[in-house]
């Protein structure tokens, strides 16, 4: 088989993402024996032996059969070089993955980056992040090489491309219900859609914060960024939206990870369960990761764990309004998970290779 | 103070609801040396002894000063007589209400009503409960005399009533924030409400069920009742909204107890802010359990153990949209605590007393 | 590869243990192509078309690439004849497996019995389930046959055994850490053992009961089976103990799954970390599923959904007297895991195969 | 009634104990309308307002009727002066404890300390906390006047105290189960007591760490300090034995707060169920806020929330050995409402007064 395994590179395996991906290209069949290099920063005391063992940064990836040789080594252009590394995942803040990326597209490496740095056409939609090179002729090169990382909608330009842009976890869960059915024409938009969305607190990151903390967090819910979370530009560019035409809430579930998306939509003309279920079927037709419920709604413990999004729906007697019901495992379809996907299309391999 | 003390009973103690009623009365200044008559079913072993210790059934009710002698007593009218009770709550299922609250009207009893049996006014809106009874004489006789048991709303009603039926949990949390908007003539209804609320545990009841199992509930989220929940009903009539108006979707949260509803609203016309929280300040200026969050939006962490119904909400860049956030435990402001704030409300007491 | 594949079946695959049976067995490299038969009690209705699909008891289960065709069939001896199973899983209620073991053997299939009625030697210690059909002469028949299914003690034996008896979730929890040092003769037995363990809830089975609400179990923990858990036994027998020598307490933790057993043992000679490591580690030398802690202490969270057994221990100053800890998934090691592990060593396959 | 009423001082009200301390003392019968004057670091923008509003460190305090002129004002000694406090509580670090309780005496006022700073008389023993005053004589003078503040243990000694050392969290769960029975020369001390414990995550402080965060501690158990925790010095101490015969080994429980200790005893002489709880009923006579189970254990789920001490145990066959569990909230009896208990005997008030 010509296209058995290719080197890969992780930046970032610290966080909770990043030792998802690590779980992944481990054990991915077509990477046997050709484990990822992991590159970052790493404290004086642990360079002296070669890198942190993998194994201490996250215990539960030990493995009697191997893995305790794997290390994060001191990050440095020449070490991925020597290595060979030929396709580079950055699970890295926002800000890095900006003047990083440019940098390994330089030397060659293809880039599967998770962060927020590239997914954005508008700048007005990048605003929010405020890049500081913002504007730059390097940017703005960059960010014309960068594909939307998301299969079921740009599976041929992933396969040949340079930059992917891994999308955002709560994005994700809710382009992937709306998309189809926007483009299908048959919502209608200007009477406003809702997403409301509930992520578990592996969403929010590693570092402790006031937000994070068990008591915050544990026995509680609450809503943030309400009009205001850097994903909504993801929805508009890439369902197809106007601002003004979703209104989407995200909140803080006490669960370590899943996020459930209720969406609310009315149609242009009624719909029956039958016709909304053949444009999902068609859309999806050769999306494996992807699972349209025939009956019942999806919940958070069905797809947690898993590369799955998993799509429910319930239509009310008149036929013109819906509850759309998203599941997906924020780390996995919403990040790690999904970044592999891309990895499988981007070598020819088989899209949900290593992931089910 | 002539007003002092009067004689409660409670049937249905056993239940969530019916442990924060017995907590709520026997502690309440005004019933103080007076606590409920607790009245059910009760085992052979037990009646022989006089009925089942509170402490038994409610170990954490248990106190060094006291409740000891509390029991649950076999219930009988001539039991509620010879206490001379005068005020009874009803924690019991919606069947054994329709068949009781009549019985004790007759009696000369004042009854506040836990269950769904005598909220909804419009036949259409109840056929979801499917009542035995429905259609007879002596049903649509009591219907008439029933007030829905939101001080909020009907301070004045509850004050003379006979026959209390108490919200539902769910219905309070959306009421309670749109009814003045709506009242108003403020919200867009014709492009329809969406009513995202999100349930502890403890509201699905203390009978263990598939649902109920820890292994469903934790680290998971679900919706159920999608178009078709029995609660729909009061938020038609309460508000003030015809059918399709509104969409309201429940959701199960991995936490034991506390209710958060995202609610999406559409103005007529364009509003700030401070338009919205005068409207709020004017509606509820003689309310003491609602609290009105003037900037940031509620949590559950912040009213679970709380009689309070807190509402927070943010407008977009337009003024035309907001999301309004309302947060309540569903024991308390959701049941009990709004029981005995009907109890307040009837009695002439100060309306938040014993519930601070 | 002449060992490649063996035609298994699984009765009770609808529980916990039942469900990752069926994820590991459907994935198990040596079992490609080659499902389980999963046979039990399926309703008329399902039994009219074949049999109740696998990915509707669990949806969890649900793939893209296959598993929609699985079904738990109506259970009859003929039906596993038909299908040639030869080995047979059963996930069943310890009355079922002491009437269908036998009966299995008899016909030829080796049998992996994770449920208690075969565990246990001395009917002392077996007195505590009152087997319906204990002192039968089949009973003593089928007992003599039975295998303790602890890979790391009786690997030799496994080998060639008819009847597996898979161990219990806590035995394991405390047979593996502590058999190593009671057979190398340094623990004071005499001055008693203490196992103090804890387990999530799925330990409890998945019948909804007042003790697996998500009321009782949430935000709490509780002792139960005080001097009385039909786990003891096993630790009798398996670690070399009397009556007296060992206190097992077991605990109702806050979680789905996992176990943590924390055990103090006193010293009969003072020992170093090293004496104590080397002891575990010649133990252990071919064990692939046990882990032992060079430093620090195992958690819940690094052996969840893996089926290692984890193993730490910290001395006093002294180094006569030592906290050990030991952590496992209870659905895996504690269950299906080893149960699979045990398939592993039966038919001579790499012993965590499928497992890592 | 002249012991009506004091002025109390609160330093520290930002953490979670201070919360409770905030709360009990508010509503306390005796003080009202004499709220605590709080105390602590206020930044200059909330200093330039008079400090910051109780309701925006702590929103659950929010009350219709009052708490909202409530402040954490900048600490001085003349603002404790000028508002005339006479007791002071300080929810401090050990240090600054060690600091400025010293200055308190020195100005008259009586000092109820939460931290560990003055727990401890042998100096080994304070060992562990390596304070930096050690050894000095305003120290020594200091904790010759400190009194240990566990009611069931000192009441006489508190009444006339001038500096409350309130005990640990962890201490007062195995100290009270304890020390009656090592007291009453029941326990066969050198075959060793086991006291295992479980506790909360509140007991791990607000202070956002990777310990206290969501995902570390949710789905999880670990055990902590083993052989090393602060709280071993005030269990030889208060229950009066000798290194070694104790091992205490605390986790940290997925759950917001509680703490069940499960403790290991061997006895002299054979007991009966009878003659432990006679003892413990002749120990506790006169403490309301102990309550030993007739029958059965305590569970968490039933103390949490309240200021009780639970205690309940079991005998083995043989009289010889029992399991003794005890719970309580490690942020009420274990902190917040053991200070408060402490208050009501040092002002001669109902040793349970506002804690029921």
């Amino acid at each position: 088989m010509t296209t058995q395994g290719v080197q890969t590179g992780v930046i970032g395996v610290t966080g909770y993402a990043g030792a998802e991906l690590a779980r992944l290209l481990i054990r991915h069949p077509r990477l046997h024996g050709k484990p990822p290099v992991f590159a970052g920063r790493v404290d004086e005391k642990d360079a002296a032996r070669g890198g942190t063992p993998l194994t201490e940064i996250h215990p539960q990836l030990a493995a009697s059969n191997g893995n305790s040789h794997l290390k994060q080594e001191p990050f440095s252009w020449e070490l991925l070089a020597d290595r060979g590394v030929k396709v580079l995942f950055m699970a890295t803040p926002h800000e890095q993955s900006r003047e990083w990326a440019p940098e390994a597209l330089k030397r060659g490496i293809r880039v599967i980056d998770l962060s927020g740095a590239w997914r954005l056409l508008d700048p007005a939609n990048r605003a929010v992040y405020a890049f500081k090179d913002e504007g730059s002729d390097l940017a703005a090169q960059t960010q014309a090489q960068a594909v939307y990382g998301m299969p079921e909608l740009y599976r041929a330009q992933i396969a040949g491309a340079k930059l992917i842009a891994n999308p955002g976890c709560y994005s994700t869960s809710v382009i992937l219900p709306l998309r189809p059915l926007v483009a299908a024409g048959l919502i209608d938009v200007e009477s406003g859609i809702v997403a409301d969305s509930k992520s578990g607190v592996s969403g929010a990151g590693k570092s402790p914060t006031a937000k994070t903390h068990f008591m915050y967090a544990a026995d509680n819910l609450s809503a943030y960024g309400v009009f205001a979370h850097r994903h909504t530009g993801e929805l508009l560019e890439q369902i197809g939206l106007k601002t003004g035409e979703i209104v989407f809430t995200p909140h803080l579930l006490p669960i370590p990870r899943g996020i459930l998306s209720t969406i609310y939509v009315r149609f242009r003309e009624p719909q029956t369960h039958g016709s909304i279920a053949r444009v999902y079927g068609e859309f999806f037709a050769n999306s494996p990761m992807v699972r349209i419920y025939e009956k019942g709604l999806p919940q958070i413990q069905y797809s947690v764990r898993t590369n799955y999004a998993d799509i429910g729906f319930q239509l009310d007697a008149s036929g013109r309004r819906a509850v759309i019901v998203s599941c997906l495992d924020n780390l996995l379809k919403g990040a790690a998970g999904q970044a592999v996907q891309n990895l499988n299309v981007m070598m020819g391999w088989p899209e949900s290779e290593g992931l089910e």
